[in-house]
């Protein structure tokens, strides 16, 4: 879930000061549509690491925005008042009327959180705890709240020192009120608040309240990011899209913000050594047809999924994975546009269809995450048919998970000038032509739009039993032996 | 859930056959439209107690519909093929297509149903698989497959006698496969049985996918009021209507099914015993006044709600109530139209605002099930908005139930004549003459709409932590005492 967030996310203090102006003239401007019309409130609950700057971020918005209009909510320890009722009932007591923005530390989020990691909850009770939100948050957001579900993202040992500096800085009279995950339960605690974040952050993200990840470590890129995502939900606030996105994990092509890319933190340079290579691969290869030969493996069953950029080499890795394979317990399944028959049905369809008995293999060489990829860059699934994908995405995939199977899934990814290389090699040689479609040449101008839309899926889908494993492809052989060496280790896992 | 479904509901032949020849032509236009249209697949899944007729019910709908556009699915014991794959496969791999009608017998309900009854799943596993079941089944209808989820109702004796005649008919040869649920565990596997589907019926009756409880005992009603159900899902689906409610528990308007209404059910000419009311009366107060001020209750809280025709006398009866109440520890909120304030927000915030500290009262005048009743019946809410309201409601009573308030909720009935007298009562005493205004009379003239809102209501809200109790209130002493009766019984168990 933290995928592009751990890469780093920085502004200088002229680019911030020039979002600022830019973001303070916007954000006006929709609040005040919001307000006038008065048919929707606005929550922005702001939640993530202690020490990620909730408060920061919270008198930042209150600076660029009319504070008339606005109101921060605050929840701690519950009140005697409180106490004596529903759980729930503070957050009812505050909410915001219609053309309101409320900005929220502590919300409902937090304490559920809280009590998961201090084991007051056990894993069922936080799982239905779970569900109850997902239920509440969409009656809110059909009675006309829009919520912005903000997590700060910060590597705890940064978020540590952070605090520490804080705590320096203020003396005893301003401590921050923090808990020492690390001193309570020998470390568990840590651990499975860790672990209940990343799974609610993967549960609730629904299509109609996604959580946004923002990275925190920069804090200028961290408010200019809040403030660019205020400006999304109010915009569609007051458009009063019905069911579109509030929300996206990295920022809009309007924002002036920098957008690191997953991909361009790879380092595509990688490459195989050439002396081994054989030999590896046939290690590899070994390795994989015991591990799927093996007793144990006829209760499981291997979900293998191919994506990447086109001419990225999924075909010659697949070949590689394919021939360690008995061929009676595997099937490839190329993905192109779907069939009538497909099409007449819910989109995961043609996916159930092919999935394999326990035991066998299915390639996907391609697959339903198309989704989010060409469906979305191309405009053939609306907002918030795509957004409530992710979620459905992550649903299917538990269920596989559930029933035994591994699901290994592979992003390839080349640059664009290897790219270029590899499709005019294709168009030079008659046996590879084939292979080059003009489709080819038209996806490659929307690659800013294609890398935007992979580092949302894998921020979005990948999830504790399925991650995606992102292979450096310049290289092919390199990205075989990584193919290989990811399914093989899961396997052996 | 099923409380309008056991009242008798009848046909006689020629009702039935009368019935039968305007749906037959109904439902072929309406099919050949879902046909054409090719925008939604019909999903009809046909379920209920053991012996209620499912079979017969599938059978005639083939015989109703044009058989190309249909298919059956039934679903038994997985076979080798399925086992070998996750759970919802074998539903997946026939799912029809657009355009296309399937009746399903076995869907996934009946399957968790029985797993739970057989002890399979425990309560946590079963409450996990329901939401999960919510979530694919919102998903089914996003990507066009509409549900017509039908439990058909038996009491359950006169389900064994069926079956057992059934069996003599048919020989050892057609014996239905049926599970003898009394004489597994003790006979706790047919408790759970029972359990699980009322839970199933009130989780997973959604906005989107409500359930619609069809009474058995009769084929003729029975497969009438199926074939009706049928017509409003498919005109629903070739309007292309985004949310709205594809079915409902009672017949509607237009039908020519009978329609029994729970009120027309009671002994409105019930009355109390002129002697000895004043005894009775005094000593249910004195119990109340025990109960309320027991150490015990401080941990709990008491949240009444007082439904019912205009003029049944809910004042009178709230009167009595709070009469035994210590006035420091409970509140009347009288519920009329929502100040600006509360339209501002979602419609329970109004109640939320308003619920008692644990170890007081709250008496609602009136309540959040204005919802799904004059916002209903006077077209204030649009239907998607009031079918979410059921489920909702329940959320909202399950959290209530959860921290310890007792939630007992009453609809007071009086006859239309009754009624009448009341009024020409008020408008001849000048010191009643306020409580009648021009609303009464109109709503007077809605007697049937509100009646089938009603029905409808108890159906789908009387759950089992917080069921309805309707009041016999001809007789204004005879409701009181039954009131003050509910409460106290209900607080002492």
């Amino acid at each position: 879930m933290f995928e592009s967030a751990n890469l780093p996310h920085v502004m200088t203090r002229d680019e911030f000061e020039a979002a600022e102006t830019r973001l303070r003239e916007l954000l006006l401007d929709a609040q005040f549509e919001v307000a006038e019309q008065r048919r929707a409130a606005i929550m922005v609950l702001v939640n993530g690491s202690d020490g990620a700057g909730k408060g920061e971020v919270v008198n930042r918005l209150y600076d660029w925005l009319d504070d008339h209009l606005v109101e921060t909510l605050s929840y701690r320890k519950p009140t005697d008042e409180e106490r004596a009722r529903p759980g729930s009932w503070r957050y009812w007591r505050d909410m915001p009327s219609k053309g309101r923005i409320a900005l929220v530390i502590g919300s409902w989020h937090h304490r559920l959180l809280r009590n998961r990691a201090l084991g007051r909850l056990d894993k069922n009770a936080y799982d239905n705890a779970l569900e109850d939100m997902i239920r509440s948050e969409e009656m809110l957001r059909r009675e006309g709240v829009h919520l912005l579900k903000i997590w700060l993202h910060m590597d705890d040992r940064e978020a540590q020192k952070r605090l520490e500096k804080l705590r320096e800085a203020n003396g005893a009279l301003r401590r921050p009120a923090v808990i020492e995950w690390d001193e309570i339960d020998g470390g568990k605690a840590r651990a499975r608040l860790t672990d209940a974040a990343l799974e609610m952050i993967e549960k609730t993200s629904t299509g109609n309240a996604p959580w946004a990840v923002v990275p925190a470590s920069d804090p200028h890129y961290r408010d200019a990011a809040v403030g660019d995502l205020l400006l999304q939900t109010l915009t569609g606030a007051a458009e009063g899209t019905p069911a579109a996105p509030s929300t996206q994990a990295v920022a809009t092509p309007e924002s002036a913000l920098p957008r690191p890319s997953l991909v361009s933190a790879l380092d595509l340079a990688k490459t195989a050594d050439r002396e081994t290579y054989s030999q590896e691969l046939r290690d590899l290869q070994q390795r994989l047809t015991e591990a799927t030969t093996a007793k144990s493996f006829r209760n499981r069953g291997l979900v293998l999924v191919f994506e990447g950029n086109d001419a990225a080499g999924k075909g010659g890795a697949i070949r590689r994975v394919r021939e360690a394979l008995d061929p009676r317990r595997f099937r490839v399944h190329g993905v192109a546009a779907p069939s009538d028959e497909e099409l007449a049905r819910p989109y995961l369809w043609r996916f159930w269809r092919n999935l394999p008995r326990r035991g066998d293999v299915a390639i996907f060489d391609r697959s339903w995450y198309g989704r989010v990829l060409v469906e979305r860059v191309e405009g053939f699934a609306p907002p918030e048919d795509w957004m409530r994908a992710y979620p459905e995405i992550n649903d299917f995939e538990r269920q596989l998970g559930e029933c035994g199977y591994l699901v290994v899934k592979f992003w390839l990814a080349i640059s664009q000038d290897e790219q270029l290389r590899r499709f005019q090699d294709r168009e030079a040689k008659p046996f590879k032509r084939y292979k080059l479609t003009p489709d080819d040449w038209r996806n490659r101008e929307k690659w800013a739009l294609y890398e935007q839309a992979m580092t949302e899926m894998v921020d979005r889908t990948s999830s504790r039993l399925a991650p995606w494993t992102l292979v450096e492809a310049n290289d092919k052989k390199f990205a075989r032996l990584k193919v290989l060496r990811t399914i093989v280790e899961r396997l052996e896992a």
